[in-house]
């Protein structure tokens, strides 16, 4: 591309008639410059920096360098903007409308020629960095920083007096058309060459990836290449086809994790791997069979191929990403947890066998620690704790909870043994949170009797056509949220303690409280099956509860702080949970309940990021180097926090902000007649 | 390691007493410093810049970094060497000594301390870039410089407290013990290291290629890594695995290309190619598959596993380079004759399905242009004419001869197509060089009687036991050298006129010289089968003789010159060749016949240089990029050259050099009788 005559500046600069150069000002940037009459408005908006986008170099094949121009006076610059200082509609834009439609007002910059002063708008679409708008408001935007740039090119044609390669006439014509110098290029790319050029009549496309490498070419032009974010879950895969060159997402797929007949549980799945030599082997072909089904799942529904996919994100616990990377994770398994690499890891699809483009890349975000995984970098990277004023806590809840707590000051990390109660498992009416769960529970407070709702229908249990609605579903346990507000819910109407005893006393209110052994259980559903809180049930969330607070706590220790401005919940598990429930059951710190958020899957989100944001890749390199790693396993204070945290909400600590949102019992104890291993557990403690 | 109390000067420097502390100098650097008392040898010579191996990072287990003290009086540096200014022999020496042995004299530098002034002999092999001795006198020695260094590092344990990854605890040692920064590392290594490491008790040996990428882990310690260097031609592939510390060939190989049986010639594989899709792939695999095959053989005979070859070079003609990349060469098969790729080529040796380590690389030496390969790169590489004064013509003779002429200050590069005349093919008594081949002739000037020499056999045909001796073998044809000398020697004894009609005339005198239609023949043997050299055999000769003499002119025009100070033979026709009757017969200009020499396989001594020495890979890019490269299909003059090279020698150039050493004919028409087409030649031009 040539350089403009002109300076790049508002002051006069005279043609050589004497005459002052039109201004051309481009908004929303506010760059400007003046240019002599029949210069290209892309070339003029080049030279001035301006961010607008093109793959076919200024050929009117792309379109993706509309831009519109603003009419009117504008004082400040001191010039009228109007539609005829441009060129008049060009064959090549009329040729580029009648084949993919020019909405009106919308020119091709590539095409059109300045006449006279102009205010140029560049809608956000002709943007390179163009923003990607999230769903939730208190997000940050990603703003697009492409890892694969399309390029459309003419190449030279062979010639026997100059004999150089088609690859390095390829490499002219990139540098010479595009400015990219001492590119590489991928051999599967090479072995294609020839053909594409030829095919291509010595106009192609070009991919290159971060700038460096040549990873495809393609016969004539082609705009559509495709990444792929994929958060690998111990339970569920979940992963977003993005078209990389909008950021849009144009096809979801969530799949179970086939891993799990190997164990449901992360340290089941590393047993296995303990007992059976080689186990190791087939679970990592299990996730990758399972991601080459999502590859296909998700090109179909978005109508691509999967050659057209050239990136590949990935997020996932310590040992999905060890998993998946082929590592065998016993070392994960047991003190002092190392993994084998905390650094991102960049390599080939076909490195993990994955079925795309031959020539794609994949990038892992990195570890933080053994027990504190690239979701949660993925994490950190979507809700940018580093980037905020306020100390904010989020916790991603699995088998175990991952907990980052800080701010743009320190930021620290720590995973607390929270075990798969909040997952249905060790609950023995749990289940998986699948159609016919009960997901909400409501219990009167007079009566004791209770409310539901089961997945699958939106009907409370109480109305009356519930039981039609749900014929199909039935009522077949209660996953995890259930739980949560099953018995936040008992301990608000006064079902259990404090101290987490079903009340003996309350049988006395409501058959529904019936005596079981020595303890007693709360009947949550009469049907088939029956549906029982036991005492040993409380006993087990109460256990987990009390490891994710002492976590969150230890981490407030070592900030010193008491108080929290946020709180974030991620994962699938923080997306289905009523926040309020949650702290009422003092799963987590007391905090304004307005600003305690689910951030849905925002590891996959973070995936989502790394695929689409250039930078986003060293910032979260960085961000988690300087995370300081807390490891709950070998601070003394955790084991006192986890104490203290068996109580609802808690045995000490205020929740000035529940209490103004909820109306919180007042202390009482049970029965005397309870003898049940919590009330074991209050006469050790004192 | 720790940096020298000292200066590195000859100045007295003295230490806390205020003495003078010893002086070391380095021999042959002559590099040298004074240390303090104490101070181990491998330090003071690592501080002063002395290029002196290690392995083990001092650590007295690799015993690279042996030294000698060179004792007496140095008058000139001022002081007095001994033994004893060294520490006595210490537990660490004598532990090397007692495993490995050393040489009486020879001491560990990194055990060994100052005590005294003393002078230092570096040997050769304890150097890095030691020299590797090449048989031949006029060639330019190999100079070390490896492309896979070893390191071997203690790696601290994994601690809860701070929880880093396997890899980055690793790194840092690699970083604090070998000043390596930046790595990146091949994920196979990442999912070994775990093991290698545990295995290894926190000590391993890393190999890094080119000082970036770490490509492998073994446990403890581990010194032995080998590289294969290949040439792949389209008859013979052959390779060289060498020990990658020591530059040794420890082993060698060589077998048929098994794409013969697509096709003699390349031309004829191309067209295979042509007429059969896909045949491109089929040929691409049996390349390999021989390639895999080479590498067990001399794994075996090497006594290593195919897991420590980590690096492989290759050199080839285009056809061959393109076939082994899996690029289809279609595309050189007709003009322009355009090369996918002209640059050199560094891949995986995965991506060429060769099974060596799973982390080797392979490089591949740069093309020149469509008919002149990495093969000739390699002749350049080997034979250096890019850093010589002499003019130097190089050429290659295969089915395409590879012409290369010129000096430090121009290089051109040029193929002429010779046809396989030269191979034996197209020759009715011809035949591939093998056992029971003539490959030498002399003919008798008085009697026109033949003698000759049959590959296998020692013996002169007119020797007594010849016949005994080649029971077996046979006599079954002529190979090129065979041809060579036969035609020079009938046309020295006057069979052959100097434009090459076999003179009826001659008939008169022997009966060997036979009226065979309308031309004459020679019978050079007598047997089952008949070897007879026809005109038509002369005819092929000529034109290849004159395309090759045409080429090598043609390169003359371009520099201006007429002389030549050297003439190289490369590739395997070239070493069996007499180059005096190559003289005669006009195949090369005239030349000092003791400056033209034969260079055996320079192009595989070409990859061979690329696999040991890291900076010549840069240095033949650099040069392939300046070298001229010259079309004889688009050169006028070819055609002219072509036709005064006909004649033998040659029509009009003088041959001064070799009427010293030959006693030539004087030119004389043939018998009146001779109306071959040789005959009708001489009309056409006259």
């Amino acid at each position: 591309m040539d350089q403009p005559a002109t300076e790049k500046t508002t002051n006069g600069i005279t043609n050589g008639d004497g005459h002052e150069n039109p201004l051309i000002a481009f908004m929303p940037s506010g760059r400007r410059g003046r240019f002599p009459v029949g210069t290209p408005i892309l070339q003029a908006a080049r030279s001035l920096g301006v961010d607008i986008d093109s793959v076919c170099g200024g050929r009117g094949i792309c379109g993706r360098c509309q831009v519109v121009v603003s009419e009117g006076e504008f004082a400040k610059l001191g010039v009228t903007s109007k539609s005829d200082h441009l060129s008049d509609f060009s064959a090549v834009e009329q040729r580029y409308g009648d084949k993919r439609g020019l909405k009106p007002g919308r020119r091709l910059s590539c095409s059109a020629h300045v006449l006279g002063d102009l205010v140029i708008d560049v809608p956000s679409d002709s943007q390179v960095h163009k923003q990607v708008v999230r769903k939730r408001a208190e997000m940050r935007t990603i703003e697009l920083d492409p890892i694969i740039t399309l390029h459309y090119v003419e190449v030279a044609e062979p010639d026997m007096h100059d004999p150089t390669g088609d690859l390095q006439r390829l490499e002219k014509a990139l540098k010479e058309q595009w400015k990219l110098e001492n590119l590489d290029c991928d051999i599967r790319a090479i072995q294609g060459l020839q053909q594409a050029l030829r095919k291509g009549e010595w106009k192609v496309t070009v991919a290159v990836h971060l700038g460096k490498q040549i990873t495809a070419v393609w016969p004539g032009f082609n705009d559509k290449v495709y990444g792929l974010a994929v958060d690998v879950g111990s339970t569920t895969i979940a992963g977003h086809l993005c078209d990389l060159a909008t950021g849009d997402v144009v096809a979801s797929s969530g799949l179970m994790n086939p891993q799990i007949r190997f164990g449901e549980d992360l340290m089941s799945r590393v047993s296995y791997v303990m007992m059976n030599p080689g186990g190791e082997v087939e679970m990592t072909k299990a996730v990758r069979d399972a991601l080459n089904d999502m590859v296909q799942a998700v090109a179909k529904e978005a109508g691509c191929s999967i050659e057209s996919i050239l990136e590949c994100t990935f997020v996932g616990n310590p040992i999905m990403h060890h998993l998946l990377l082929g590592i065998n994770p016993v070392e994960l398994g047991g003190a002092p947890f190392a993994l084998a690499t905390d650094g991102p890891v960049q390599i080939w699809a076909t490195e993990i066998d994955l079925k795309i483009h031959p020539n794609a890349r994949i990038y892992v975000l990195p570890c933080i620690a053994g027990h504190v995984g690239a979701d949660t970098a993925g994490v950190i990277l979507s809700e940018s704790p580093h980037e905020s004023d306020e100390m904010t806590l989020i916790v991603d809840v699995g088998t175990n909870a991952e907990i980052v707590l800080g701010n743009k000051h320190r930021l620290l990390a720590a995973s607390s043994p929270t075990g798969p109660a909040f997952e249905g498992a060790q609950i023995s009416c749990g289940q998986r949170a699948a159609p016919g769960a009960i997901e909400r529970v409501r219990i009167d407070r007079a009566t004791l009797e209770p409310r539901f709702k089961v997945i699958g229908c939106d009907l409370w249990s109480d109305h009356p056509d519930f039981k039609a609605k749900t014929e199909g579903l039935g009522v077949t346990g209660v996953c995890g949220s259930g739980i949560i507000e099953c018995l936040a819910e008992m301990y608000l109407s006064g079902i259990i303690t404090q101290d987490g005893v079903v009340d003996g006393a309350m049988a006395a209110k409501s058959p529904r409280v019936q005596q079981d052994g020595r303890t007693f259980t709360y009947l949550l559903h009469d049907g088939e099956p029956q549906l029982k809180i036991t005492q040993n049930d409380v006993r087990a969330i109460q256990l987990a509860k009390a490891a994710l607070y002492a976590g969150a706590r230890l981490l407030m220790d070592h900030l010193g702080i008491d108080k929290l401005d946020r709180i974030t919940l991620a994962g699938a598990f923080g997306s289905h949970i009523d926040v309020k429930y949650a702290m009422v059951l003092g799963m987590i710190p007391d905090c304004d309940l307005a600003k305690v958020t689910s951030a849905g899957n925002a590891a996959g989100t973070g995936a989502r990021i790394a695929l689409l944001n250039r930078a986003s890749r060293d910032e979260i390199v960085r961000v988690v180097k300087q995370v300081e790693k807390i490891e709950t396993a070998v601070e003394p204070k955790f084991q006192e926090h986890f104490v203290g945290a068996m109580a609802i909400p808690h045995k000490t600590a205020p929740y000035p902000h529940l209490a103004k949102a909820v109306n919180l019992p007042a202390p009482k104890a049970a029965a005397p007649m309870d003898e049940g291993d919590g009330g074991r557990r209050r006469r050790r403690r004192g």
